[in-house]
């Protein structure tokens, strides 16, 4: 998480000098701006790559190092996939292979179990009114007639009458594996034997992948076939695709449908209300901006939906395709929508042309400049406080307690939302790089945002977020990425506004310059990509060896075999043995 | 190499059916069509890459498969790169290292071993018109003056210097090590895990790939570093754009400036020829395409010596390079020039603006149907013809010996140039794929082609080609994308002619063909290239355990250590020591 502090002050240091020279004419700025951008974005993906190998040698052993996901196991008559699994790897890892644990079908155990966990819950706060009064239901018709009977001992032989059930059909998983299995070896380099090289000659069978963490696995897609998931990922990149373009549509049905005279036919008790100036100022001014934003609010649920239906195992996975997601759809519907400012079919019209594209945006992106100050202002700003604040959850949680009356939820610490927040910093990134030179008036307020968001997010991961799960700078070549975009986007608008400007000698003179800088990310991605997919042999083989020294390795190794137990096959038990242990509630921690 | 002869067959095959239902209507024509392709596609796919486990499960243990070729070693303070190799290897591969050898800087040795060879001919023609006359020559100023020499003395003198320098730069070659070397396992697995785990921390040192076969190997272009290669590649890429995109500029101006007037004013002696009426329409009708087959006929080995610039260490992956690279020109060049007919920067210009390439082609592609029949016939149907002739290569060697004289060159059995060969059949397919529908009458040529094709290529492979490598189906991912991407300029034409035709209806539903066509070459992409790309797990233990049981594997090992050594750096033997052997000129076999 640490580098998306350094991204902060990255664009902190790189901003302030462009404003010192942005006065002294355009070709040194823009060389300068290009240089120190380029220069920054090598030096931080040196050190973060740096320090994902740092972190990697100061790790403990952690079962996801040791272990590999394996999916498309091949079926065979007569045996079980366990059975399977353990003679392949037997057969070919004879020196490596230590356990496997193959993932069954759990979700209508995952259904029982929510509904044992919801009863509970409600007899934690019987139990806790219980001190005050009885509790009696008839147990007839409507509960109107029949003998009355006490509701504790309703529900406690309701709650007994589930974990029979629970239990019951943990034993009859045997017959429902799923063609997946977590694989562990007995060191960091059998590991990644097993990882990097295609195990089975059919390439869409024992197909791998590392694991995740274990407390960061999301279970329930584990039983999609290999063509199945593929199918799915294309259907889910159609269905972010349709909803990225598609996305003004309803919004702008919606505002124009929700405008002073439709609000006053409607709801005409309003009539007395709206005639005022001043309420009637804030309904034009406000509602459309606000209906915008109730749309926008549902966007990062959607885009975590669509990626948790195309099949990826763990929850730092689907947040990292989300972060991608949103990210296209911000700079889509927020930067080009507002440029352009035309309907969507317009829109994709406009980049079907890519040789009028340097024009269509020198003639738009200048005219918005005031717009996107104050976007800075209103949403960079505000979401920075509200962050601080957390407003939201706190009134979330406070509607939610008053509604459900819960007791018996404990309180989580919440984990930061990266998939939200990366591509709204990552978005005014790309309005600093590209209104730079076009109105250096929106440096300045965006200096205040990086320096208010340095601040304001080191204090949220030091004492409010606890993480989920590790990212180890897996979301660099996100921010990577998208530096290199913005660096594109520069480069053609200054193209098309050179052009304008009947300057065609710098016009031709900036062409080589997204050349350049494709050719920089192609370095960049050869230099360093490498090194945030998979760790090399040096650090494997030296961390295994420091392993060997280590005293609690036995005991390690006898936790791994269990590591990776679906959380729904865990034994059950209940409160009603002893009403003391008020937090320990339905599932024993493996 | 056995690839080839299918893909013919394949087109043969698919070819034939559609040509009996070309008449019942586009829309089924079409589908069966695609169907066809693809399932073909599919076929051969799954065909070829089961062959080439076939053949790598009967092949016997051979050196390439027991070693990598590591590139990018780091340079450390007083170690030779062999000793930095050695504690690398051993530290980290300590069960499976077997052996290594360093790459060393031989173009000077090669040069003077050049020059030695080329004396050391001259002295056994010498030697054999040693029997009819004596030789002698003065070693005086030109030969006039002085004392008569021996020439036979005076050449062998010189060439016992050429051996003692040699021998001198050979001692002194530890000195000049390349930063390169061959490192060899006890077994594929090992190589395996060496080839696919990154091995440094800094991927662009320690860079590991696959070693060619020991004959296979190029070795001019060891020396060069990971960011010169990458600079040379991206160079050879340029190279190769610019002389595809502006190939057809210095022949049009040639074409024009070789037109009968001029020929009258430069050559006035023909005068009398040229008036003949025969003469001049051979001329008129030939010149031109004489000229364009001239320059054509240089464009083979300009790609050839491309592809070498790039920095392949193996003739295989040179020619697999030169002939993705020939397959483009040929296509640019002979396809869309011809079609499209104008010059090279309107030819751009027309991919610039992609929503208007399918009317575009599809004005202009029905129009050359006829010029593309002449072409299967005088261009496909001779070359083939030339092929079984060989009247060519017949030619030039005459020629050489004749200009020469040289009796010490051994006869070499030819290799088949896959890099031209290829890409010429690749573009009869796209014309067929194109055409079928367009103008049908080009399928009975073709079908004839492909037939032709089969029997003289298979007497070819069979009885004169003798293969330099073993390909193993590499090629056969150049031949799928080619299909891939006729099929796609076929779904767009149609949808162009459907357009003019103003059957909007027909359009539209062409256009989800080439996404399908695309899908389908995803789904190939992911399900058959992993296979082409390297042998899986699997089959390699396998393989591995059969050799455990092999009564030779000792003496292969012991064999495998020198197998990568530089034939430069093989001892040298001289004739003189007796003249008995004809055959073993300079260089020992190891």
């Amino acid at each position: 998480m640490i580098f998306m502090i350094y991204q902060r002050s990255l664009w902190t240091l790189s901003v302030s000098p462009m404003l010192t020279t942005v006065q002294t004419g355009y070709g040194f700025t823009f060389l300068l701006h290009i240089f120190l951008q380029e220069l920054s974005a090598i030096f931080f993906i040196v050190y973060i790559s740096s320090k994902r190998i740092a972190c990697f040698y100061l790790s403990k052993p952690q079962p996801h190092q040791f272990t590999i996901l394996v999916r498309g196991i091949p079926s065979s008559y007569g045996r079980s996939f366990s059975e399977i699994v353990e003679s392949f790897f037997t057969e070919y890892h004879p020196s490596t292979y230590l356990s496997h644990s193959v993932i069954h079908q759990t979700s209508k155990i995952r259904g029982l179990i929510n509904d044992a966990d919801k009863l509970y819950r409600r007899l934690a706060h019987i139990k806790s009114e219980n001190r005050t009064k009885q509790n009696f239901k008839r147990d007839g018709f409507l509960g109107l007639f029949g003998r009355k009977v006490n509701l504790l001992d309703h529900y406690e032989k309701k709650l007994e009458d589930m974990e029979d059930n629970v239990r019951m059909e943990q034993n009859s998983m045997a017959e429902k594996e799923v063609a997946a299995a977590f694989v562990s070896f007995n060191s960091r380099f059998g590991a990644a034997i097993a990882l990097h090289i295609q195990q089975g000659v059919n390439p869409t069978e024992w197909v791998v992948e590392q694991a995740p963490e274990p407390q960061d696995v999301h279970w329930p897609f584990f039983c999609a076939s290999f063509i199945r998931r593929w199918i799915y990922e294309l259907v889910a990149a159609v269905a972010t695709v349709a909803l990225t373009i598609m996305f003004l549509i309803p919004v702008v049905i919606v505002q124009g449908l929700a405008n002073l005279n439709q609000l006053e036919t409607w709801f005409p008790f309003l009539k007395g209300i709206l005639s005022l100036t001043v309420v009637s100022q804030l309904i034009t001014g406000y509602l459309p901006s606000l209906i915008l934003h109730l749309f926008l609010f549902f966007v990062p649920p959607i885009m975590i939906w669509f990626s948790s239906m195309q099949g990826y195992v763990s929850l730092s996975q689907i947040e990292k395709s989300a972060c991608t997601k949103l990210l296209y759809f911000t700079i889509w519907n927020i930067f080009f929508a507002n440029v352009l400012s035309g309907s969507a079919f317009y829109l994709v019209n406009v980049f079907l042309e890519p040789k009028n594209i340097p024009r269509v945006l020198a003639e738009a992106v200048p005219a918005q400049a005031s717009f996107f100050i104050s976007y800075v202002v209103t949403s960079g700003w505000t979401s920075l406080s509200s962050e601080l604040a957390r407003l939201f959850p706190l009134l979330c949680s406070f509607i939610k307690k008053l509604c459900a009356r819960r007791d018996g939820d404990k309180f989580e610490v919440p984990a930061i939302p990266y998939y939200s927040e990366i591509p709204s910093v990552l978005f005014f990134v790309l309005l600093g790089v590209t209104y730079f030179f076009l109105s250096p008036l929106i440096l300045p307020f965006l200096l205040i945002y990086f320096c208010l968001g340095y601040i304001i997010f080191r204090n949220q991961l030091l004492n409010v977020y606890a993480p989920k799960y590790e990212t180890g700078g897996n979301f660099w070549p996100v921010v990577h990425n998208s530096t290199i975009f913005s660096l594109i986007l520069m480069h053609v608008i200054a193209i098309g506004i050179f052009g304008l400007k009947k300057l065609p000698l710098a016009s031709s003179l900036t062409i080589p310059l997204p050349v350049l800088t494709l050719l920089f990310n192609e370095y960049c991605r050869k230099r360093f990509l490498p090194m945030f997919k998979a760790y090399p042999t040096e650090c494997l083989i030296k961390k295994d060896r420091e392993d060997q020294n280590e005293p609690n390795m036995r005991e390690f190794y006898d936790n791994l075999v269990t590591a990776y137990r679906d959380p729904a096959l865990m034994p059950v038990w209940y409160a009603r043995n002893g009403d003391t242990h008020n937090s320990p509630l339905l599932h024993s921690e493996p």
